[in-house]
C-alpha cells in the first residue's frame, strides 16, 4: 500500500492507496492524521502496518485525490531525521583505476567495510512533493541526487519512499571537510510522494529509477538507472546507520544515488526536478535559490 | 484487565494486571508510556483493548508493584475531563415523601428523565492514588463522595474506575447556584487505582461499593452498599453526558453516590479516605485545606 | 491597546490596534504568534503588557484589518478556561419584592456575599467572532447573554474583552441542579473580538453595552445597559473565582448580564447575534443547532 | 551572568549566579523554568538577557548551590541543535610543512575563507554535567574536545558555555567521508555547566580553556591553551553557520579545539573527563561505551 499525507483544511488528513482507490483514513477516526499516528498505533499493538490499514478501508471513505498531481501532498514523513549514504552505487573498473576521475576516498569507502552514512536533515529543512527545494547562494555547482529512502521506525523498515539529496558540488568538491555544508541547508532535502509499505515491495534491490530535470519546459537531463546496481544492501546501510546511534521513532535514510548529470551542468532558480521509483512514485520539486 | 499509571523513574509507565501477575507494557514499547497511549493506539487500529494489552504480555516484564500500596501509582487518566451525575441512587419512598428530609429540587431530577450531569474537574484539579485531595478553606463541611467512575473514549466506555467527588456541603447547602464552587476546586477529584477494562466487568450494575474514613487511626465512618441501587443506568448517564456536547478522547463521568456520611460528620485535615468498588480496587487519599 | 488573534495563513498572528492604526506584531518576531505568546513573556519579564506592545511598534509593519469585519479574526485568547458570573446586575426592588417574578435563590444570591460564579466553557467549546455560537437540539429556550469578560493571567487582571454566555433557559429553568447543562456544551461561548488592556480602560464599572439579534435582516431585539449596574465589582468577583481554585496562566471571567429578552424569546438556527462593549468591539456570531 | 539548569523535583527550574551569590528565577514566576523560557521572554520584548534577569532578582529566592558539584544540573540548552567548527587554531609553520603530519585538506581548509562547519548533535544525543559521554563500541581511538560553545537566539550571540566535542579519531582518521559517524552518535556531545551571557564576557577571544583526563584517580592528561589561539573570529564562525541555513530559536555552535591528547591515548570507559573555561566554569563527564 502507498501512505499519503495530504494538507487537509488546515488540519493534516493520511490517506492510502491499494491497488484499486484511494482511501481517506482519517474519515475512520480524527486522531488518524498523519502517517506517524498510523505508525505508533501499529509500533504499540504491533501488527503489520498494512494490516492495520486493510481493516480500516470498510470505514474509510475513497478519496479522489491524484498523487501524481503533488499540491495536496505534503511530506509522507513529517517528523524525525533524514540521514543518507554515499558511494553505494556501482563505479567501473575503469573508473576506479583511472586516477583522475575519482578521488582516492572515494574508492576507498566503496572497497570498505563501512559505508559512507552522513546526517542529511531536519523536518524543518525538509520539503514534501511540489514545494520548492534550495541551492545555495554561495555555491556556483548544485545538483539534485535521486534515492531510495528507506522509512524506519527504529530500527525497523517500514517501507520507501523517493529523496531528494540536494547537493552543492562546489562547495563538497573544494574540501571533503565541507561536506556536511554541501549536504545540510535551508530547502537541502525532498521526500515523497508517499510511503510504499516495506511489505508490499518485492525487492527494493530491484527498482527502476530516473530523474528529469526541465528549465522553460526544455528538458536538460533524462536518464534511468535501477537500485539492482546498488553494491550495498538496504539491511547493510540500515545496520550501520542505527547502530552506537540514536534513532528516533520514524526516520528516513537515503541509500545513495548513480544518476548524476554531467559535470558541466548546474541547477538554475526555477528549474523542474521530477525524480521517480518503480512501485512508489514520483517526486517533483522547483529550485529556489536560499 | 486492571491498567495501572506508575509514576516510573522521572517518565511514566504503564503497567496492566490479569488474572495471574502485573506486567509492565512500557518494556515491549517505549512508546507506551500511558493509558491513553495504549487507548490511542487502540482507537486508531479499532481492536479491543484487552485483546491488544494480551497480545503484548508475551514481550512484557512482570513486574513486582502491590497496587494496594498507592504510592507508586499515577491516577491512571491523566487527561481528558472528569463528569459527574448526582441523585441517581435510590431513594426511599419515606424520604421522597418527608418534605423537610430533602428539596424538593432533587426529588424533581429523581423523577425526571434528564438526569443531574455536571463539569466536575480538569486534570489539574484531579489528583491520583496516596496524594492529597482538598477541602476548601472556606467551607465548614465538607465530604467525600465514593463513586464508580465511567472511563470514556468519546463516547464509548472503555473501562471503570474508582473516583471521589469531593464535595462542599455548606456551599452547596446554602445555594443551589453555588454548586459549582462546592465542586469545583483545588484538588477536589481523585481517580484510581487502575482503570478496570469494561468487557472484564460482567455487570457494573452489581458491585459492591464501600468507604472508609479515619482520623487518626480512628475509624469514624465505614459503610458499603452497591452500585446495584443506581435508578439510572451508566448507559443513560454516558448518553445525557456525551450528547450536544464536546467529548475528548479520554474522559471519565463519575455516576453519583450513596454513600454519604451523616449530617453531624466533616472531613478534617490529615483524614484519610479510602473508597474501593469490587473488582476494581482501593483508592486511599488524605486530606488537606486549599 | 486592543489585542487581536489573526488566523493569518495556517499560522496565527497577533496585531495590537493603537488609537492611530492596527500593527502586525509578529512582523517583529516570529515567536509572537498569540496572545498567550505575549501574555507570557510580558509575564516573565514583570512588565506592563502595553509598554512591552509599545516598544514594539517602530519594528512592527502596519496592516489593513477592519477589526468590525470579523472574518479574519480568532478567539483573542484561544487557551485557558472560561468562568462566569451570575445574578451580578441590579435588580429592581419590585422584582425582589414579586414572588412570581423571581425564584428565591436568585434573590439570596443577590443578597448574600458570595456571587454565582460557575465554570462556563474550555477552548473546545468556545467560539471567536464570525464562528458559529451552539442552541442545544434537546433545547426549545435558549438565548444569548453578552458580557463583559474579564482576562486573567493567574489573578492578575490583564484586560476586558466581550464574552456571549449562551444559555439554554428551558433546561435551566426546569431544574436549578441542571444549570451545568444549560450552560456547559458544544459551541456555548463565544469572546471577541480584541482584549483590550486594562490599563487603557479607565473604569470597567462604566462601560456601555448592547446586544442586537436579527433574524433574516430584520432586528428582533436590540436593547442597551451599562456595566455601571453591576452590584458586585470586577475585584470581588475575580477574587471569589481564584481562592482555592486552580488558575491557569490564562483565562476569562465573564461577569453577568441584564440584557435578557423577553420570555416569550428564543433564538433560532441562523439568527444573527451582535453584542458589543465601549472601548473593546463588537462580537458577532450567528446561530447554529448542536 | 551565569545561567544553570536545575533538574528541579520533577519539573526544570532555571538558577541566575550574579557576582554574589544563586538565585532560583523560577521562584519569581512558576513560568520560567528553562533557559529557554528566559531567551523566548526576552527575544519578544527585545530586552537584554541580564537587564531582564536583574531585574527579577529582587523577588527570587536565594539557594544553595555548588555549581561546582554538577549533580543538580541539566544540560543550559535542552532543546535545538549543535554545530560545530574545525580547524580553528593555530597550525605552527612547521607542522603545515610536514606533510606527514597532517592531511592536506586540514591545511587547504586553515588558509580558506570558508571554515569547517558540521552538524554535531541533536539535544536527544547531548548530555549534561556529570552525566556520561559516549565512545562507540566499533572505534578504538577515541577523545574529547574542550571548546568554547557559543550560545544563539537565531543568529544573534546570547552567551557561551562550554562543549565537549567527543571524536572517535579511528573512524574519522580512516577517510574524511566517516567524519559524520565519527562525530555524530549516541551521547556523542555534552555542554554546562551553564551559559554565561554575552555582555557580561568581555573577550571571547580571551579566555582560558583547560582539559584533564583522569583514570582511576590518576591524571593522564592535563593541558590548557586559550582562545586567544583561534585563527578565526567567533562571528567570522557563526556567520558561516547561520547562512543559507535553518537555524532554530536556540543552537549551540562549538569553535573547535587545540587541546589534543598524544596520538597514543585513547579514553575508556570509566575515565573522567573534566574541562573548563575561563569565567564560565568546568563541565565534568565521565566515559561510557555506546
Amino acid at each position: 500500500m502507498r501512505y499519503y499525507q495530504l494538507y487537509g483544511d488546515g488540519r493534516p488528513r493520511l490517506a492510502v492507496e491499494t491497488s484499486e482507490t484511494v482511501y481517506d483514513l482519517t474519515t475512520t477516526n480524527s486522531r488518524l492524521r498523519t502517517f506517524e499516528d498510523l505508525l505508533s498505533a501499529v509500533s504499540i499493538v504491533d501488527c503489520p502496518i498494512d494490516a492495520v490499514a486493510e481493516q480500516l478501508l470498510d470505514d474509510a471513505a475513497e478519496i479522489e485525490i491524484h498523487p501524481t498531481e503533488n499540491e495536496a501532498l505534503a511530506a509522507p514523513v513529517s517528523s524525525g531525521e533524514i540521514w543518507a549514504a554515499g558511494v553505494t552505487y556501482r563505479i567501473s573498473e575503469e573508473a576506479r583505476q583511472t586516477e583522475s576521475s575519482m578521488p582516492d576516498m572515494y574508492i576507498d569507502v566503496y572497497e570498505s567495510d563501512r559505508p559512507e552514512i552522513f546526517f542529511k536533515a531536519t523536518p524543518s529543512r525538509t520539503v514534501g512533493p511540489a514545494e520548492q527545494v534550495g541551492i545555495r547562494a554561495d555555491s556556483d555547482w548544485d545538483v539534485p541526487e535521486p534515492e531510495l529512502g528507506v522509512v524506519l521506525s527504529g530500527d525497523e523498515i517500514i517501507g520507501y519512499t523517493v529523496g531528494n539529496d540536494m547537493s552543492s558540488r562546489s562547495i563538497e568538491g573544494s574540501n571533503p571537510l565541507y561536506l556536511p555544508q554541501a549536504k545540510v541547508y535551508d530547502r537541502c532535502c525532498a521526500v515523497g510522494p508517499c510511503v510504499r509499505s516495506a511489505s508490499s515491495i518485492e525487492d527494493p534491490h530491484d527498482l527502476e529509477i530516473w530523474m528529469t530535470i526541465s528549465r522553460n519546459q526544455e528538458v536538460l537531463y533524462n536518464e534511468t538507472t535501477s537500485t539492482s546496481k546498488m553494491v550495498r544492501s538496504v539491511d547493510e546501510l540500515v545496520d550501520y546507520y542505527t547502530k552506537h546511534n540514536i534513532v528516533s521513532n520514524v526516520s528516513v535514510l537515503l541509500t545513495g544515488t548513480s544518476l548524476v548529470p554531467d559535470d558541466g551542468f548546474t541547477l538554475h532558480e526555477g528549474d523542474l526536478v521530477e525524480m521517480g521509483i518503480e512501485g512508489i512514485g514520483t517526486l517533483s520539486n522547483t529550485v529556489v535559490e536560499v
